[in-house]
Formats: C-alpha cells, sequence, structure tokens
C-alpha cells in the first residue's frame, strides 16, 4: 500500500487520530511477526522480516531473519515505523567506504521494546522509543559536557557494524548479517543498546515521531543548539530537501527576518517559502557565484548559513556568504569520501566560524523526548515533511525509489 | 644607541621609572624637531623626520617629510615610540600584494597628541594614545555589536594608504607619501583618524604600552575574547613569537591547565616554558605529523588551538589538533596571498569551529586604555616582550634587521 500526499499537505487530523490510538500501530502492522505479544519471545530468538543490503548497489533484499534476544545493556525493539535518510541510500549506494556488507540499513525509526537485556533500567518491555545513532551513555567526558552530544562509548562497535561486545545478534541461516549506525531499523525488529534508546511519550505517534531519529533533529538542532540562532537574524541554508527545510523551520521559530532558501531545483521553492523562506535563490540564475550574489544582497553577509547539500563548493559558498565579524556556518551534509573544504584564512580572520554538526547537537536521550512532546503538543509541527507513505518491510526498495523521485522529502514506511 | 636585553628579563624597575617622568620620552627625544614644544606649529605642517619605504624589498631610508595639519576628525600624534611588528616587515618585502609604495610603516606605537582637527572631541593636545590600526567609530553596525570589533568606517581608504578624504599628510618636496594602516609611525610624527585613538592614561610608560598597539593585544585578545578560554582548558599554540607568547601568557592567566608551545626553532621553548608552557614540541623531532602527535597525547585533542606562524599547513594542523566535540580554532597569523585551508568537513561535523580574530576581538577605543591600566597595576605584564631597544627613526633598519635575528620578540624605537 502506497499512499503519495501532496507536498507539504498538513496531516494534522490523521496525526491526531493515530496518537489517539496507541495501539492501533501494532494491530495494523502486516509482518508475519508482528501480532506476537510483547515478550512471549523474551530470552529467545526471533525469526521475523528484514531489508538485507546484500551488496552496494544492489536493492535491498527481503528475507527471513533471526534476531537474537538482547545481550546485557541491550534492548530488542519492535520496529514500528521507520522512515528514509538519504544516508541509508548513500551507504546501499557503496559511497560510504566504510560500509559493511551484508548488513541492516535503517535508522530514522519510532519503535516498542519487546524485550531488554541484563542490568537494562532505564526502558521496559512496552515503552515506545526512538532508537538514535547518536547514544548517551550519561557518564563519559562528553555526555557530561554540556558542549557536545558525541558520546563516543559504543562509536567503534557501532562503525563496524556490531554490537559493544563486537558480534551481531542478525543472522540468516547461522550466518551473521552486520548491524548499521546502530539501529538496523529496515527489520520488524532489531537490537540496539540501551543507550540508544530514547524513551518517549507513551501516546507519541510512531509513525510521524519516527523523523526525529535523523534529518529533521539534525536540522532543528544545527539551528537551535550548534548556531543558536537568535531573533532578528539573517539565515541561509543550501539544499532544501528534509533537513534544509527544518533549518528553514526552525530559523522561522527562532524570529530570523530573512531567511535564504538556495537550491539548483526550483520546484523546492514552493515548500520552502511555506515553510518560512523569504527569498529562494537558484544559483544557476546567476552568473557571479552565489556567495557574491548574497553579500551583495546583504551588504555584509548573513549571519548564520547551512550547509545541507553535502557538496564542499557548497559548504565554501556557506562560509563565504556569512556575516563579516560574526557570521557563524555550519556544515550538516555529509561530504563524498576524500573531498575537503577550502577557503581564505582571511575569511576567519575576518570574523567567521566555521563548524558542523552531527544529530544538531542533541543529547539523544535528554533531548528527543522533549521534541516528540514540543511535537505532540503542536508547538513544532512535523508531519509535512511527510510526503509518502508504505506498509511493510517489502516496500522499502519503493520507499528508496521514491526518496530519489525529487519530489519526496520523507517516505514513513510502517511494518 | 642599541640595547640588547636578555629574552624574558623583567624591566619593571625600568619601566616603573619611566612611568614616573612622564615627560622624560619627550625630553630624551634626539629627532631635529622632537623637542618642538606642543602645539606650535598646530594648524601649519610640521618638518621632521620618518623612515619611508620608497619601494619593495629595500631597506627603509630617514628623510624630512613634511606632516600636513590634521583635517576634520583627524590627529597629529607625536611619535614617542614604536615597536617593530611583522607586518610592517611582511609589506616592506612586498609579500602584501596591496602594499603601496612609497609610505610610511608602522604601526605599534605609544604616542602624544601634538594637535587636532575640527571637530575633534575625544582627544586633545598632550593626550598620550595609542594610535590602532583597527579603529572604533562607535556608531556603525559593528561597534554596536559585542560580537567583533571589526568597524569598517574608514577601510577602503585606510587599504589605499590615504587619509578617509583620500589624500596623504605625508608628503617629500610636495610628492605625496602613502600613510600605512591607518598609523604610519615609522615618523616622529603623524596624521591618524581620530577613531583610530585610544586614549591611555597619562602616566603610561609609550615604550613599553606602544606594544598593546598590534602583536601583544592580538595574542590576549584571541585567548580572552575570541575563544574565551576557561580555566582548567588545553591550550596549544603554533609558533612562538610575540603574539605566540602572548597566547601563552593570556592561556596561563585564564587558568589554562596545560598549554603546548609548537614551534620548529628549540630556542624559543625557553622563554615559552617561563611564560607558562608545559609542553613544548619541534614537530621536526616527530615522524608522525603534529595533529596526530597531539591526538596521541591528550586522546580527544586540544580544547584550545591558536595558530600564530600565518602557515596554512599549521592552521590545518591547529584545526585537527583541536578537541572532538568543541575544539575551537583561531586562525591569527596571517597567511601569504593566495594560500588557502583545508580540512575535511568531517572536522567539523564532529564538532570543532575554525575561526579567526583581528587584534584580538579587542574594540580598540573602548578596551585597549583598560590593557594599559591592567599592565600599569601590573596584573598584565608586557616589558618581558621587549628583547631589542634603539633610539632614533635612523635605527629602524637596526630594528628590522633584529627582528629579523630570531631571538628577537619586540625592538622598540624610541624617537
Amino acid at each position: 500500500m502506497m499512499m503519495m500526499l501532496a507536498t507539504g499537505q498538513r496531516l494534522t487530523t490523521t496525526v491526531l487520530r493515530r496518537a489517539a490510538r496507541p495501539a492501533g500501530l501494532l494491530a495494523a502492522a502486516t509482518g508475519t511477526q508482528a501480532r506476537r505479544q510483547l515478550g512471549e519471545y523474551a530470552g529467545k530468538d526471533i525469526q521475523c522480516k528484514a531489508a538485507v543490503a546484500w551488496e552496494p548497489n544492489k536493492p535491498v533484499s527481503v528475507e527471513t531473519v533471526t534476531v537474537a534476544p538482547p545481550k546485557a545493556g541491550e534492548v530488542r525493539l519492535k520496529v514500528v515505523a521507520n522512515a528514509l535518510c538519504h544516508t541509508d541510500v548513500y551507504t546501499l549506494n557503496g559511497q560510504d567506504p566504510e560500509g559493511k556488507f551484508p548488513s541492516i540499513l535503517g535508522h530514522e525509526a519510532g519503535c516498542i521494546v519487546e524485550s531488554v537485556g541484563e542490568g537494562v533500567t532505564s526502558v521496559k518491555p512496552g515503552d515506545r522509543v526512538i532508537p538514535c545513532y547518536t547514544p548517551e551513555c550519561g557518564e563519559c567526558l562528553f555526555c557530561e559536557s554540556p558542549k557536545t552530544n558525541l558520546c563516543p562509548t559504543i562509536r567503534s562497535t557501532q562503525g563496524q557494524g556490531v554490537m559493544p561486545d563486537g558480534t551481531s545478534r542478525f543472522s540468516i541461516n547461522g550466518e551473521p548479517i552486520y548491524h548499521f549506525m546502530g539501529t538496523s531499523t529496515f527489520s520488524e525488529y532489531t537490537v540496539v543498546a540501551e543507550i540508544s534508546c530514547a524513551k518517549i511519550d507513551q501516546q507519541a505517534p510512531l509513525d510521524v515521531m519516527c523523523l526525529f531519529g535523523c534529518g529533521i533533529s539534525t536540522g532543528l538542532g544545527a539551528v537551535f543548539n550548534t548556531c543558536k540562532v537568535e531573533a532578528g537574524s539573517t539565515v541561509a541554508v543550501w539544499g532544501v530537501g528534509a533537513v534544509g527545510l527544518a533549518v528553514v523551520q526552525a530559523a522561522k521559530m527562532s524570529g530570523a527576518k530573512r531567511i535564504f532558501a538556495i537550491d539548483t531545483n526550483n520546484d523546492k521553492f514552493d515548500f520552502a517559502r511555506r515553510m518560512g523562506a523569504t527569498d529562494c535563490i537558484n544559483p544557476h540564475d546567476h552568473e557571479d557565484p552565489i556567495q557574491q550574489v548574497l553579500i551583495q544582497e546583504t551588504k555584509w553577509g548573513i549571519d548564520y548559513t547551512f550547509d545541507c547539500t553535502g557538496n564542499t563548493d557548497c559548504m565554501r559558498a556557506a562560509l563565504e556568504s556569512s556575516h563579516r565579524g560574526w557570521g557563524k556556518s555550519c556544515v550538516i551534509g555529509v561530504a563524498a569520501a576524500g573531498h575537503e573544504i577550502s577557503t581564505r584564512p582571511f575569511q576567519l580572520v575576518t570574523g567567521r566560524w566555521w563548524g558542523g554538526t552531527a544529530f544538531g547537537g542533541y543529547k539523544s536521550r535528554s533531548e528527543v523526548p522533549k521534541l516528540v512532546e514540543s511535537s505532540m503538543k503542536g508547538e513544532l509541527p512535523i508531519e509535512q515533511y511527510i510526503t509518502h507513505r508504505f506498509q511493510g518491510v517489502e516496500q522499502i526498495n519503493d520507499a528508496i525509489e521514491a526518496l530519489h523521485s525529487g519530489d519526496c522529502l520523507r517516505a514513513v514506511v510502517t511494518y
């Protein structure tokens, strides 16, 4: 079942209805193991459907996988809804030199705790959670600092596609399948570290709130946390897909007086304007480099600029468009392997700061629940990002195709 | 007369003695016009000695120049002491593609107001001032922001080597000589904009406080203003000449717990240690790139790093040595024309900020007087930077040579 929604259509009614029937999603799930009672398989293997990425540049393939029970400090999750993100596609396309195969991709999801491993105290079966690829152990140097969210506690094993003990919980006929980003939500069930589980409101509509698992949080947090955009500021964003639009949304919420949306696809501008962009610019419409156009337009540049393209030329343009004396430019997009950013150091000596953000600076377990709360209160609407909906693990390839189509912001697959 | 002082020798006694006899310096000056009474020539030309840079890559030449009276909004200064700075030498060597010739260089000086032009109210004849190449008009967008000191009010004419009305106050036989950095203190008398004059304590020893006109303020301010280094932080600085040592001094004053001094000249380390450096590292002693050495040494990198070399490879190393999650790296050194800085954007996405400073972020007229006050109280000793002293405009070439010698931090020429 594929439901394509008009870009930007507000889904408030639907969302409220869903939010009002928390059990409904489970009942509606179509997977072979979906109707399993919570905890029925605690301590045992679960057989379920998952979309496996066997090798780069091939569609994912739906398989029956074995999901082992969670070990100490781990949590097994029933994945209720999963949104596609470009990082999944990037890895599937073999562009991530560190991508592991075969693996189960997926990292933007809404889930329910199925069972917990030894020593797990922060969540219990039945809890609604967002699995977060940036964990929060709460105890390390980074978690203790208010300046960052980059908890490195399980970074090395996560990067290797395994759980913190060095092994995988996924297998097919006894052969291990790698994890991905500590989340692997292209599966009806997955196992994640307890420190990766952000416990959210028990009434939260998972098929909307799943978006807080990556892109939307990243764009919002770049504005709210990393750059702390003030009211009356000017803002520019390169690339107005879902992440860039979240930057626009947050800039508008912060009271930015002028918001530039920059994209080479004019079709994106209508929605960007509806989200709050005041100026939409296609660099192809200008002979001069975009930074020159923007400096001419604003005299001294733009207070806060954001790159959401992953293109290092755009990153440079964003820095060089930022305001003399105090401009901050934030890299959000992920660049291709080996690509570097450059500029004249004069740009920095004259007062510009060049930085970046990962997961918008949000400390995952502490702050994702607050995002969900704000969204449920209506203060932070996010359902407008969902342009496509699919049902069942089998439709993940269709969702990937939709993401490539250009008119897709977020495609959500419910299992 | 050349007095070479042992590097780092504390001159407290001398300084106090000088501070106690403010008229002494004027009386001791040897220039032909030096004994002229203040105001005697108000409204008239002054003939005096100046070191003129006729063309790139030639020594400066002592000439008798005509210094026209100050026009509206301008101030004519008697230069009492001038410290050599590498930027003067850089321009003299023709490395600044925008350098103008013939010109009168010099921008780190202590002066006394000789006369003022129409409408000047903030200083009067007899006032002690530090001429500042970064002005402070107090009224522009930049002056009104607490985020920057980069007042652009006279930037364009200053860059062209002329006063704000587009003409020069210096001439020889009727032929104009260009100004430099809005200061031109290689002359017994100079004319600057009122907004470039920081009025300081009337008892201030100008032959020491002149250092606040550039390098020392820049190093201190990079730590205090631009990066706001906190107690308990770790700091590293590339290049431990006077500016780098001022970074070390400010880091120590800020309570930094570990201060790395990085230089390819081991002779610099003894003094760096005395200023507060805890670790002195010569990159040539290591096979691995210095950023790798420092990351190994500190595990996650250094909280605040500063480049004082102008070398873009060092700028990169400084950024890449800064702490995952929150490191700030500040470019202070001026790079050669056309040189660019580069890094992988991953360095920014994982929490590092890359910025820079000009004049240490100090708003010149508001804050230089406070630096002088702190220094006179003994809270901010700076006399240790003066390793060489010379007397008379005629000795400016000797002072330039001393600056090249490698054992010189600051060479002060009193006129």
